[in-house]
Formats: C-alpha cells, sequence, structure tokens
C-alpha cells in the first residue's frame, strides 16, 4: 500500500512538474539607416526593424538565441556584441568585429546564435568602430528557469537604457579623433532614456525641418505604474561617453541585481550607473497616484554641457503624457566623487547567491590607464600600449595559427608604479601602438588591477568603465590613489564579492578584479567609452584556444588572407587577351586557408 | 659594300629605335575620409593619399597598371571602377561592386591589375552604391605608344574633371532616395572644376566654422597657359547628376578626342558634356595675354538652382589668383536642347582613325526609359523594370553557376512601342524590380536603341548618359521622339561613327548603339547619374563566361553562399559547453563554393 502511493506519487510527480526545456527564440533582424528624431532633431539612425532602441530579446535561462541579422546599411558593415552573454562554446557569436569576426557586408545575412545560460539583465549593441553611438542596441531580458524563486518579489517587469546621443555621424567623430591635431567629439547633445530625449531646437541655428520639439517621437518615454504595486526596473546604460546618475522623482530604489548577479539589497536616491552596467532596482508607487513624476538622468564625472534626460513616472490612470506639476529635480553635483564609490563598494554578492572566489590567483597584470600622444595622435593606452585592432580577427588568426598578422612580443604586465606620478600630466615619450595579446593559461585564476591616472589635461582623471566579453569577474576592490601591491590585497573582499562584467575604475582610483580563465576563446576587456576603445584603450585575452570547435565560415571575410602579397617579379604581357589571373593565384600565405576562397572546383 | 651599308643601318635601327616596351605602372593608395572644403563648406570627403580629386595615373598605351587600394574608410566598404577599360582578360578589375566584385572591407588591401590598351582620357572612382559622391574620382591618361603620331599638335596636356557637389551624405541622400515617401536628393550645392568650388557661405545659417570662403582649399583652380601656345585640354565630367557646358571665355575649343576615339575636329564655344563622357580639346593661348579669362560650367538640361563653377585661365606671368576684369560669362539657356543634339551629332570619328561597325546586328534589344513607382517606392527603369544588384556578384555567380543567386527569367528585350506615349506621364503599373541579366551570343554584334520619355512629372524628360562598361560602341543615330525601327535604322552612320564608352539619350529622343559582345565577362550598363542607377536605371550583359579565367579569391567575400540556410529542426543542446558550430557547416548550398569557407585543415 505505502509502495503503491510512492509510486503514485512519483507519476504524479513526473506528470506535473513541469520539465524546464530549453527553447529557440528565433528573431529576423533587418539592419538599416532610417531618418529618426529620437531627441526632436531629425538625423540618420541605425535602426533594428525599424526601431531604435531594437526589439527587446526576451528568453528563459537555458534557452538559445538564434537573430538573423540581414545588413541593409548602404555602404557599411556591422558586427552585433551580446554584452553579457558569456558565449560558452560558441565563441564566434561574441559578436566583437576585428576579435571573433569579421564584419558582415552589406546584403549579407549573418546568423548569430548562443545559449543564455543565466537569468538576467543583459545587452546588445553594435560592435564596429563606433557604431553603437548610431542607434543599434537594445536589452536582453532572461528569465529564470520554472520554479526557480528569486530572493525578492515584484509585480511587474520593465526595462529602460539610457544613452547619450550625438548629432554628427561616426564617422564625422571618428574622423576628428583620428585627425591630426586631434579634434575631440564635444559634448553629447542630449541624454536619452528607452530612446527619447528632448533637444533644445532653438538653442543653435539648424535647417528649417531638422529640429521639431512637437514630433511625436520625441514624446518623454513614460512609464505607467499601478499604484501600491511594486516594479522590478532593469535600468541599463549604453553611453558613448557619459557617467550618468538616475532617479526617480519621491521613489526610493532597491538595487537587487547587478550585470545578473542578485545584489544583497541596498536602496538608493541616486542610481550611479556607468557604460556597459546594468541594475535591476525595486521600486514602490506608493506616492501621491494624482500625479505623475520625474524620471531624471544626468551627467557625473565630467563637467558637461549636456541637459538632463527627463522621463515620466506615469501614475495610472493619469495621463502618461502629463508633465509632472514640479521643476524636475536636479542630479548630484558632477564632481562630488564619494557617493559614486561608495555605491561601487556597497554592490555586495547577495547572501543566498554567493559564488566565492579563488582565494588566490595565479597571475596579477596591472594595467595603467593613460591618455597620452603617439606621433602626435590622440590615444588612449594601457601601461602604455595602445592598443589597434589587427585586420584579421583574432579568434580565426589564433585558431588558424595565422601568427604574422598580430604582434607576438607579449604586451606588459604591469608599469613602473614606483615612479609613475598618477596625480599628474605625464609626457609618457615610451607610448607604443600594438594589437599584442595576453595570452592566460586555460583554467588559471587571473587578477588584473585597474590603475587610473591623470589625463593629458592638470587637474583631470576620468572614469572608465571596464567591460570583459566572455566572463562575469569578482570585484575585489576599490581604492583611492595608487594601488599598494603589498597593502591592498588584504583588504579584498573574498567573502561576498559580487560577480560582474563592467566594473567603473573612479578617477584617480584603482579597481581590482579576479577571474577564472576557462573559456575557450579570444575576449575583449576594454573601456566601454566609445572614444576611448577607439584610441586604444583595450586588451584582448586568449584562453584555451585548442579547444574551441571549429569556426563557422560566416565569421571570416577580411584581413590579409584574402589579398596575398605583391610579387615583385610580375613581367608584363604582351598578348591583348592576357589573363592576369596567375599573379592572383593563392600565395604560400594562403596555403594555410583562405579567408575568401572558393574550393577549388 | 651594299650589304655592309645595309647591315650597319639595320644594326643602328636595332639600336636607336625604342622599343616599346610595356612597363608596369605601381600605385599603392589609401583611401580614407577627410575633412575637406573643396568648395568652402567643411564636410567628409573620401580622399586617396589625402587627395581628391585623386592622384592622376599616368601611363602609356600597353602597360599594365596595379594599384593597390587599402581601405581606411572606417566603416564602409569600397570599390573602384576603371572607366574607359575594357578591362580585357581582367573582368575582375572592373571594380564594379554587385557585378564583378565584393566590395572591399575596411583594413583590407585589394590589387587592380589590369592592361591599359589603348592610349585616351579615361577615369576612375567609387563604383559602389553612390560612394563616387564622396569625393574618390581622378584622371587616367594613357599616352600613345612611343613613335606614334596623334592627328593633331598641341604643346602641352593638362586634364581636369568637372563634378557637382552635395553639401550632405551619401547615406542621407540613399536614405532619402530609399523612402517611402521617396525623398529627393535635390540639387547639387556646388560645381567643382577639378575639386574646387565656391559655395555662397552667407546663403544659409551654417554653424561657425563650417563654412569660410578665404579657406585656401577653395581657391579657383587655374590653368596657367603660356601665351601663343596649344594646349590639349582633356575635359571629363563624374557629375553625380548635372548635365554641363563648358566654356573658357573668349577662347574656342577644338574637339579632337572622345572617350578615347579621334573626333574629326570641330570647334565648338561651349562644350557640352554628361557624366561618364572624356573629352580632348585643343585651346590656343592667343587672347590678350596681360589678364586671365574664366573657366565656367554650368548646368543644363535641368533648371538647377546650382550656381555656375569658375575656374581660371591663367596667362603666364600673371598671377593665377588675379580675377579677370570681367563678369564671368553666362552658361546657354539650361532647356535649349537643340545645340546639344547638334553637337552629339558633330561626334564623328577622324577620318583616319575610322573603325568600321558591321553593317548589321544580330539583336536589337530596346531600352525604355521611364521613372516610376513600385510598392510606392520611387524607381528609374528600362522597360518597365528596375534593376537590382544581387548580393553574389554576377561575375562570381555566373563563372560559379550559382544561378539561384539571381532571376533566370530573362528581362524584356523592348517594350510596347506600338500603344507608349513617350510625351505624357505614364502609371506603369505592371514595372517591377527584378535582377535578371541580358546573356548575350559571344562575338555577336548587338544594337541597343536607348528611348525617353516622360518622368512622372509634366513635361518633363531627363537627359541621361549611359555608360557601357568593358566595350566601346559605335553611335549609330540620336533622333527625336519615338525611334522607327523601319525607318531610323536607314539613316545610321555606319560609314564614321565615333566610338564611345558614354553616350547621352537626349530628353523625349532616342539614341542608337551598336557594340560587338567579345569580351568574356559580365559588364554593367547603366545610366552615369548617381541616384538614377541607385534607383535601377542600368542592366547587365553577360558572354563568353566560360572563356573567364580562374576568378581571384580577393573579388569573393558576400552573397548568400556564406550564409548556409537556417535549419529549422535545430534543437537546442543542454551541456553548459556546448558546440553549435555543427549548425553552421556549410550546407547543401555551399557545396558548390564558399565565398568565404577556410578549406578543410
Amino acid at each position: 500500500m505505502l509502495l503503491k502511493l510512492l509510486a503514485l506519487c512519483l507519476f504524479t510527480f513526473l506528470i506535473y512538474v513541469p520539465i524546464a526545456e530549453a527553447r529557440i527564440r528565433h528573431y529576423k533582424w533587418e539592419v538599416k539607416y532610417e531618418y529618426k528624431s529620437p531627441d526632436c532633431y531629425k538625423k540618420l539612425v541605425i535602426t533594428i526593424n525599424g526601431k531604435s532602441p531594437g526589439p527587446t530579446i526576451l528568453a528563459q535561462e537555458g534557452d538559445t538565441v538564434i537573430v538573423e541579422v540581414t545588413n541593409k546599411l548602404l555602404l557599411e558593415n556591422l558586427a552585433i556584441h551580446w554584452h553579457g552573454i558569456r558565449q560558452i562554446g560558441t565563441p564566434w557569436s561574441d559578436g566583437t568585429e576585428g576579435v571573433t569576426q569579421c564584419p558582415v557586408v552589406p546584403g549579407d545575412t549573418f546568423k548569430y546564435q548562443f545559449k543564455v545560460d543565466r537569468a538576467g539583465t543583459y545587452l546588445y549593441y553594435a560592435h564596429y568602430g563606433m557604431q553603437r553611438e548610431s542607434g543599434l542596441y537594445g536589452s536582453i531580458r532572461v528569465s529564470v528557469r520554472d520554479n526557480f524563486t528569486e530572493p525578492f518579489a515584484y509585480d511587474y517587469d520593465r526595462s529602460i537604457i539610457l544613452t547619450d546621443w550625438y548629432h554628427n555621424s561616426t564617422y564625422e567623430q571618428a574622423t576628428g579623433l583620428s585627425s591630426k591635431p586631434f579634434v575631440w567629439v564635444g559634448e553629447p547633445q542630449s541624454l536619452l532614456i528607452q530612446g527619447k530625449g528632448k533637444f533644445n531646437c532653438s538653442s543653435s541655428s539648424l535647417t528649417a525641418g531638422t529640429c521639431n520639439t512637437s514630433n511625436s517621437e520625441c514624446s518623454p518615454y513614460a512609464i505607467t505604474v499601478i499604484p501600491g504595486k511594486t516594479y522590478r526596473l532593469r535600468v541599463a546604460s549604453l553611453t558613448a561617453l557619459s557617467a550618468l546618475s538616475f532617479q526617480i522623482e519621491g521613489h526610493n530604489m532597491t538595487v537587487v541585481e547587478a550585470d545578473g548577479h542578485y545584489v544583497e539589497p541596498f536602496v538608493v536616491k541616486n542610481l550611479f550607473i556607468y557604460s556597459g552596467e546594468t541594475y535591476s532596482v525595486l521600486i514602490k508607487a506608493d506616492q501621491d497616484p494624482s500625479r505623475n513624476y520625474w524620471m531624471t538622468t544626468s551627467v557625473v564625472s565630467r563637467n558637461s554641457t549636456t541637459p538632463q534626460g527627463l522621463a515620466f513616472l506615469n501614475y495610472y490612470p493619469n495621463h502618461p503624457r502629463r508633465s509632472p506639476p514640479t521643476v524636475a529635480p536636479a542630479g548630484p553635483i558632477w564632481n562630488d566623487r564619494a557617493p559614486r564609490l561608495n555605491q561601487s563598494q556597497a554592490i555586495k554578492a547577495h547572501h543566498d547567491f554567493i559564488v566565492t572566489p579563488p582565494t588566490t590567483s595565479d597571475r596579477v597584470i596591472v594595467f595603467l590607464n593613460t591618455q597620452n600622444e603617439i606621433n602626435g595622435y590622440r590615444h588612449w593606452s594601457v601601461n602604455n600600449v595602445s592598443f589597434t585592432l589587427p585586420h584579421t580577427p583574432y579568434l580565426i588568426a589564433l585558431k588558424k595559427k595565422l601568427h604574422h598578422v598580430f604582434s607576438q612580443t607579449p604586451p606588459p604586465e604591469g608599469y613602473d608604479s614606483v615612479n609613475y606620478d598618477i596625480y599628474n600630466v605625464s609626457k609618457n615619450p615610451n607610448a607604443t601602438t600594438s594589437n599584442a595579446i595576453y595570452r592566460l593559461g586555460f583554467n588559471t585564476t587571473v587578477d588584473i588591477i585597474l590603475q587610473n591616472a591623470n589625463t593629458m589635461n592638470v587637474n583631470d582623471s576620468e572614469t572608465h568603465p571596464w567591460h570583459l566579453h566572455g566572463h562575469d569577474f569578482w570585484v575585489l576592490g576599490y581604492g583611492k590613489g595608487k594601488f599598494d601591491m603589498n597593502k591592498d590585497p588584504k583588504n579584498y573582499n573574498l567573502v561576498n564579492p559580487i560577480m560582474k562584467n563592467t566594473v567603473p575604475l573612479h578617477p584617480y582610483g584603482w579597481t581590482a578584479i579576479r577571474f577564472k580563465a576557462d573559456n575557450p576563446g579570444a575576449w575583449l576587456f576594454h573601456c566601454h567609452i566609445e572614444a576611448h576603445f577607439y584610441l586604444g584603450m583595450g586588451v584582448v585575452f586568449e584562453e584555451g584556444i585548442d579547444k574551441v570547435g571549429e569556426l563557422p565560415s560566416s565569421i571570416m571575410g577580411c584581413g590579409p588572407a584574402r589579398n596575398p602579397p605583391v610579387q615583385s617579379n610580375l613581367q608584363p604581357q604582351t598578348q591583348s587577351h592576357m589573363s592576369l589571373d596567375a599573379t592572383d593565384k593563392p600565395s604560400s600565405i594562403m596555403g594555410c586557408g583562405e579567408t575568401k576562397g572558393f574550393d577549388k572546383p
């Protein structure tokens, strides 16, 4: 009888327990230029299926996401990165032009395919030159597995992305940055909340029709809330330049998630957020329901001319476009660093979700962050090496052993920390450019110490948000001034450090992180400020390249393997119907693989 | 003794007669965006080695030209066409994106290599979307073989290219053209003579620093002449839109060459020139040498707002920037068609250089030129078929027999000439888009009748300059109104027709040409107006594809062969380190050739 009952129980269990079956989330995107007015100023914007921000990818932990992207950008290529997705087993789907793939040319369709193996808040965006700034970005929201209970409760789930917005094109910006003398892109014209801002059209002399504040495309973004309910608001930043503070008038925010990891909850009035970071905050609609409230974002860490970005927290059933009766509250003082450092230090792993880091590391690399000049060109550098991308993506070069396509001289493990003055302008006369990479022992534990310093301007040190592809890392600590290798590691948080994929390096400070080099591939680690990475502020890590599976041919199609060297002994031919193709035959370089060759028929 | 003398003579002959040894002309070009102010308005310009127009290619008949082009255009691809060079034996070097090659991605170096087998005045420029408008263009000047005497005499040889110039980018223009509703790019802001113009900076509200009439980059172009000398002036047009008249104050011009062919000389005061055409004119510096003279160019055939372009004919030793004492003379009346048709009809082959055409043709194709609307989008069409480029270039598709990548339905050989009213707006409800091509019997003789018609505006018919790649054609005749297949061929000039590669189709008129399909390859024939070809005004001819040699791998790297079809039966995988590369393996489509696959290791 007992056995029978047990069998029945088991049977019931087998029937009723939902099976967590992973699904395929299949998207088809067409990417093109369209005229849009996100901040009332009309300019070319890169859209996905007609929208910027693009569609939100909704998936469940364990699902496979397939995105087929068709490039309709006229003359321009693209690549799309899936920020926070570790691409375990699919390093070729990381979408990092020059690192994991050649760019996708116009007319082509590229298929990204990867598993979203952990619930959380992630992002996608163009990762090709400074293309992200043109509007190709969006959210990835991965829900938890069935029957999994998150360590906090809420009624509804909402996402917003904060961005800054330039009126000139990425071509104009990039051309200025790589000019001699350097032409700085300047401060952004607007801050956008979920793709909407409001430029003061009367502030500059504009051609009629270019700027129109009554355009519905730039009506303020509104999140509608039902009084009494609790909202999970997923806030992400994808600014090109700006560090931000985000606040909701009259409402506290409880931080519960950071970069896909549960946070030991803490309450903020201002959420400081850096480009590449994502947070979930809980807000309760517990204020006077007869009105709407401001949601604002403003620039911190730079003395910016960019006005704050505005949106509405709309209490149902008020009209979502009804302006709050108050003046939008100002953000925090831009140059008050203490609360920003405090917030960084306040973020710990939730006590039920601690992933304990290894107590020691196998390798410690120190990255001095400097701005410098090399041959008259402005650069950003790491240990005075300004990073340049090779023409052949590292993943292909490494896997195919094309060692000639990038420098094999190992980049420096640190800098002259005894003598370097981080508080003053340094000439850094030994600064160079290089495309060399850091090769990490597979499954080793690596510590990175990010060390900030003065820029090329007196009394100036910037905030750099560093993003690591293919991994999460433990945030071991933050500090002021120069990192002390003897003293500071003793204060590392090895008990409940948060794991993240993006971390700020505060002005004149240091940030220490630790990660396991356990994901075969080639992975970028870089400052998430578009112009900074464009000017060389990044490095590439290789680990376990021999464990990477066969590369799909779709990622290939660029680099020197396509072009045999010119043969200097070429003789002119005199027949009128000469055939010159012999000189274009694959040379010895191409013997080890042609990125574009047809197989011989 | 006689024998000895003869031997000595022969020996002397062998020593002193220069041997016409073909040389290699090797160029290395770096193509990038730079800020330039060609008409005083600062904007991004595509430069070659820092210059726009780019360097002039100087070669001698029979030489081989090699141009290694490195793309530094940030996110943008490129392709360069060598206009007027027939690419005999090297159809893959024609530089026509979508027809003969995939575009060259940033970072890559592409090697163009071809023989310049006939002396004359030719051009090069970007042939990718509307990229030509961004400033990537220049001259090719091929001199005659040693000891060859041209049928006219001159002291000095000079080249200029006429262009029109927009202040917005090709991205902005193209996005407007392909929008619904259609947004017309409008008239160009300036006309440039050899890359220099003068925009009226005070005519619009511009940001400070954007427009500066005292910028030396926009000082008028000057050709310095020595009094009494005769100059060969090679005049070419590469306008995006405009038909032009060119004139030199107080100086007649004797037309002696057109598109690389000697012309029976005739004298003009206004040289009408259409985009893609080149002419050599002789001018004698026989006027009052104490002053300079205006060279001007102005728009004809459109009621354009674009002001005339100005340059100086500078009589040595006057200062080259000294403005002529006169008001720049106005050009001809824009809508007086008679002198334009007269000039077209006046151009005949020089009597010593007649290439007699075949007296009959094997095939006659009539091309009705119309503007129309398809699914709400504006197009230009040929026989109501608007041409679209496939993703796989035709040369690759044809040679590799990838017949699925473009339509195999033959495009129409003509139109309903009995019932079509060329003088009125037609709705053309049956207009379609297609990427089908015309396959020509190898070595057959083909006649093309270009037939003009009314546009979508009442009382409007435009001038279309049609350019044929890979061939010269005989110009058999021009006429007004509808071509009459029974009557008009009787008046063809089969005696001394000029050969050209670009020919105007005048408003409401027809133009008849004949060519031999004797050059194996895939060749574009299209209206040379950027926006018109962009909107579908072109066709492709294939001939002798089986005689084309092995294609260089460098032209490949785009198109559907790169992307296998999505497999609908894909199952999600549950291992955490899953490998998805199996789903990216070449599919059956790729079995016939992968544009980007590495050979299997």
